[in-house]
């Protein structure tokens, strides 16, 4: 038994949960476990709830849990729907009760925001965004979703950044793929995604050659939308997690590289801040936490819901 | 003598400087001048510090300052140059010390942000932002620029928000404009600004005629643009000010519904919230405060200086 307080960090994905539990001194888990995201949410939960029943017998109480889901949410904690997911595509989970379920069954505070901003309080705490109040942390992967830290906080507003959604300005003289969204087609999500660059090249992503077009492709698109978002929320440093930003067999460095370059060229000089001018590989990093940004933030968030915030 | 504190707010514009007091209990000004903004930053600052001495005289002493200023400018609070302009291609004021001619000259606290921020400072004080934590201020007319307040505060981060230069994918196939922007060419200054309709059309956009193409194109790239704060920022309302929506003879209504149309079709019902689907004339909006956004919003950043805030 440990004496100190532990806290739970549950990361809901689109495919598979994350519980995760630690002492929150650290990014160092005291267990971790996955499950897939099945199509009926409660045997989902319920599997990660049983999950944590086990582990407060070996390990002590939790004292709090905290929750990265998937979305569109409902952060709006007058609202009486909080804390589920609101019009998910995903079967079987509209309008799941995903905060209330750990709340209901476990009785402890519980933190719950969308995956994206839970892995900017992650890479601010533990990673590479150490100690910065301005973060964005973007994640490409089945999909493309942003978080940021604002003076430190998480941004909600009417509802919560949708920041895949933005649109990177495809010119279609010079590339006829129409993206593969399907409510805006060629936004971010629908050029950049690891589906939208499966269906583009007939191949998933980690298959195709380090010399595929498409990567220099995927680089400008990001770059755009990158650049938007610099303009718009001007954060001190972007991470840039997800299966995409790993390069495939063209590798991480080269991929960010080339994103770098490509966001220097768009931004051409306009805001003259070293971390911008001269800097650019400094400021679009991969996460520090690798694929643990999500489980360790949640940590964070459980902490959180702890003191009350 | 008023014994009542009073509050100075200056607007400074690239321009002209407007000056204004207020007991900063309502939007109502107890006196207000303007001065062109002259390549001589010293006199322009000068005659409004003498204006403000003149005011003392007439209406007691002022308790504090609060300055929104054209941009870029220094906002960090811990550098050497924070307060003072800094790479502006505006003649004679690159790196003009704007908040500490007012701090040395009055002895008294300064706020300092940018016009647009404290735009929407104002607006959610006294104007068509009322009580909102998360909202926008764009203004459309020589430049573009848009500020926000989220979670109340402020958005500064690694500079501040530069939205007019916000990508808006100009498709060259349909519109062989390249814009004006020296630095990006077609970005939504680029395309949009009153210097952009008047060299897209050959006269300023006050004398177009009502159907005149170019006012759908600019809502579509203000729409475009919109799109990119919406899913970037979440705010719970767009204040959009400025010389540009008036709409000229067109007129502000019949502009506003356009860039409100062009709003609701961009985002195709993604964001499932009745703001966006059911209330876009109520989420994108005129200011409540007309010209006087900014200079009502640095009599608020005033106050703000006094609290210490």
């Amino acid at each position: 038994m440990n004496a100190s307080p532990i806290y739970a960090g549950i990361e809901g994905g689109g495919t598979k949960y994350v519980c995760a539990l630690s002492d929150g001194r650290s990014p160092e888990l005291i267990a971790r476990v996955s499950f897939p995201t099945l199509n009926n949410p409660e045997a989902t939960l319920g599997a990660c709830v049983a999950w944590l029943r086990n582990q407060q017998a070996a390990h002590g109480r939790i004292a709090a849990v905290g929750v990265g889901s998937f979305g569109p949410i409902d952060l709006d904690k007058k609202s009486p729907t909080y804390g589920r997911i609101t019009t998910t595509p995903k079967p079987g989970w509209q309008d799941a009760d995903v905060a209330g379920a750990f709340a209901s069954e476990l009785k402890v505070p519980v933190g719950f925001d969308t995956d994206v901003n839970v892995a900017a309080l992650g890479e601010r705490e533990w990673g590479a965004g150490r100690g910065l109040n301005n973060l964005v942390y973007i994640t490409i992967g089945t999909g493309i979703g942003g978080g940021a830290l604002l003076n430190g906080e998480p941004i909600h507003g009417l509802l919560h950044p949708e920041m895949g959604h933005i649109r990177v300005c495809r010119n279609p003289a010079e590339d006829p793929f129409e993206g593969i969204c399907p409510v805006h087609g060629d936004c971010w999500e629908g050029l950049c995604s690891g589906p939208a660059i499966e269906k583009r090249c007939g191949a998933p992503a980690q298959d195709l050659s380090p010399d595929n077009p498409v990567w220099g492709k995927v680089a400008h698109y990001t770059s755009v939308a990158l650049t938007n978002i610099i303009f718009t929320l001007s954060p001190e440093r972007i991470i840039l997690g997800g299966s995409v930003p790993k390069g495939g067999q063209l590798g991480r460095d080269k991929f960010m590289a080339m994103v770098c370059a490509e966001t220097t060229k768009a931004l051409n000089g306009y805001l003259k801040v070293p971390a911008l001018l001269e800097h650019m590989d400094e400021y679009i990093v991969p996460p520090g936490l690798g694929d643990n940004a999500g489980v360790c933030g949640a940590i964070v968030l459980a902490m959180r819901a702890e003191r009350g915030a």
